[in-house]
């Protein structure tokens, strides 16, 4: 018989026996890779910019030729002409002159930096320069932001608004991502009823957990390619798992006996659990094992389901896309008390304040099983095995539910 | 003429010229409203749960008859029944009587509470128990998690998995949220061009920020309903703004200073113009103002185009939607020196770096108008006007990006 794990241990074993599976690339257009994961670095094709740019609206000069110059005793310029930001014709600079150049615009030949117009005076068609300028002040060299061949995004990076500017400013259309996860999820039990029954038969709840994994699974840039409630049954069981095309079957269960080991006996006929029993409270009876499949059986009570979930699924997915690490936490003090769990790790929801700029974790108190408990949670604390609690205005780990 | 405000101010302004407007409300199905903010808070129709159900696997009896039992004086009770999860059939409990109850079953009349399996002991047909269990104990009375009228979830709030699973739990299958705002992007410039153009030509650059805006405006749940580059041209600026239909115009400019002039002037014939100039570095050529639509101008720059849109854009589609309060800030050490901009609130782009947990500011390092500063950075740190800088190890306060 198998027997309970550390959640550690639990994400050791998954992270061996789930590297077997990955995902696939495929290419997309760059307007719709936001929160996409990149396969590949993505390399640029383009100096950026692809001339010498002035940063400044101002007069583009030799710089060594302002060397001298002071409040009191002012350098005289030729402006020779005014360049437009999109003129394409290269002018160059001879001695002695200078040339308009606008924010953006291309400098001259030869001139190698730009005096700010603010710092000028105008005589005639001359220019008065009163401060010397160095070298390359107010001017962006010819790749100097980006270089062809040079990455500017790595592969794993997950694309932001700002980097599908960057790409499409660059002329990268296409960009090469890692497949969105497909997942079924299946709510087993005997209690259990799809959500759009109207009027609930007593002993009977709706089904929860499906809707809250597939939303959360959304977040997660997975693709739910299916999701049913069955009624306590291994032959019904078996039989989804086995026909459903997915890369992820998730089992969440009703909270009676019978379910776990159902669940438990069809993952071992269809290929081999590896997990079953992780020591988090709540969320126990958790399951993993896989056949040409990752197969998790997931705990019933919703409470428990989304904390599983949640310390689970974007580390498994991750891995499928090669990316290594936990789950991120943040530190902050704890506003109350939190009290340990005999022997396991228990998961505390916690609400994250932001009071003024600092964040502290709030503990959500409430029995056991309730629903309403998830819905005010930002996330969990971990308080370890056979750690008595965690005494208030004590730093905490918090670990943000996606 | 305008002269140039405090971001402060602007936002005053901002929130006192556009509360003509607003968003209205529609009916989506509640699996389609992840990240979606409700119009109205969401009320249970439903007692949660809707039968006194116990929280654990045991045995339902009525508390005060094992008031005295004890490890050295345990109590014989007569098992008469096992409940199904499932069975909808109320029983009926003696006294010295026992019912098996699962986790999530429903108790039977007259038990109030459930002693744990692992807490007894079989004795043929009776259990014997050793220890006493208050009233209530491991028992969810019916409506305690929720109430039928009670507000699950409040006005304006931000729809999450957890909450959709919640939401389909009661039977909820509809729920009234925000409409999206709509949104027109224009990038207006002689030197910008499409993205798509293959081969640049010498002077211009490929528009960067109209996609940088539409993802970022995804992210905040906009619909973007038009994205055109236009040339820097008065008339064919005004029919653009003046033809499209969408809640909020944003016309980001090229850098040029002719640019300005057009976007101002053509925002003054349509409507009005309030706030033009932003006390920002980088982004100070930001014009606020109005017609039939909301119409802003955003600077030209990649850099001050993504500053002023992460600063402006959540506050004022929150205001739409009748949601207070700033931009979310959390405070956190910077890594190095920050130095500030004369006269003007700087915003110095920074990476977040979470070191175990740790959260710190490293501020980002490259010259004006660089596109790839961007990419590097998470958000921004307000230095204000007339602060000369902010010390290494000081706490900062961070915006983050969208």
């Amino acid at each position: 018989m198998y027997k309970v794990v550390d959640i550690d241990d639990a994400k050791t074993m998954v992270k061996e026996k789930y590297s077997k599976f990955s995902l696939d690339s495929e290419v997309i257009k760059v307007e719709e890779s936001l929160g996409r994961t990149l396969f590949e670095e993505v390399v640029s094709k383009e100096n950026v910019p692809h001339f010498n740019r002035s940063t400044v609206d101002g007069y583009s000069v030799i710089s060594s030729e302002t060397a001298s110059a002071s409040a009191s005793s002012e350098i005289l310029f030729d402006l020779v002409e005014t360049i437009e930001i999109d003129d394409g014709n290269i002018k160059t600079l001879n001695k002695g002159e200078c040339i308009y150049v606008p924010t953006g615009g291309m400098l001259p030949n030869k001139a190698d930096s730009v005096v700010m117009i603010e710092n000028t005076e105008t005589l005639g068609d001359s220019i008065l320069i009163g401060s010397p300028v160095s070298k390359y002040e107010n001017v962006l060299l010819l790749g100097q932001d980006t270089k062809i061949g040079e990455a500017i995004l790595e592969a794993n990076h997950q694309v932001r608004p700002q980097d599908i500017g960057l790409m499409k400013s660059l002329g990268i259309n296409k960009v090469k991502v890692y497949k969105r996860v497909t997942v079924a999820i299946i709510s087993t039990g005997d209690e259990i009823v799809d959500p759009a029954t109207e009027v609930l038969p007593l002993g009977k709840i709706r089904d929860i957990n499906s809707y809250t994994l597939s939303s959360l699974l959304e977040r997660l840039g997975a693709n739910v390619v299916f999701q049913t409630v069955l009624l306590d049954d291994e032959d019904l069981l078996r039989n989804t798992i086995k026909e459903v095309e997915a890369d992820i079957v998730l089992v969440s269960g009703g909270s009676s006996v019978g379910f776990k080991d159902n669940t438990f006996k069809v993952f071992e006929e269809l290929g081999e659990v590896f997990v079953h029993g992780v020591a988090i409270k709540p969320g126990k009876p958790t399951i993993f094992g896989s056949s040409d499949k990752i197969l998790i059986g997931l705990p019933g009570h919703p409470t428990s389901c989304l904390v599983v979930a949640n310390v689970f699924l974007p580390f498994i997915i991750n891995n499928l896309m090669g990316i290594e690490g936990l789950n991120p936490y943040i530190k902050m003090p704890a506003l109350e008390n939190l009290i340990g769990a005999d022997g396991r790790a228990k998961y505390e929801m916690v609400k994250v304040e932001n009071i003024d700029g600092e964040l502290y974790a709030k503990p959500i108190r409430g029995k056991s099983g309730m629903i309403s408990l998830m819905t005010r949670a930002d996330g969990y604390v971990i308080i370890n095995r056979n750690q008595e609690g965690i005494i208030k205005n004590k730093k905490v780990k918090v670990y943000l539910f996606k």
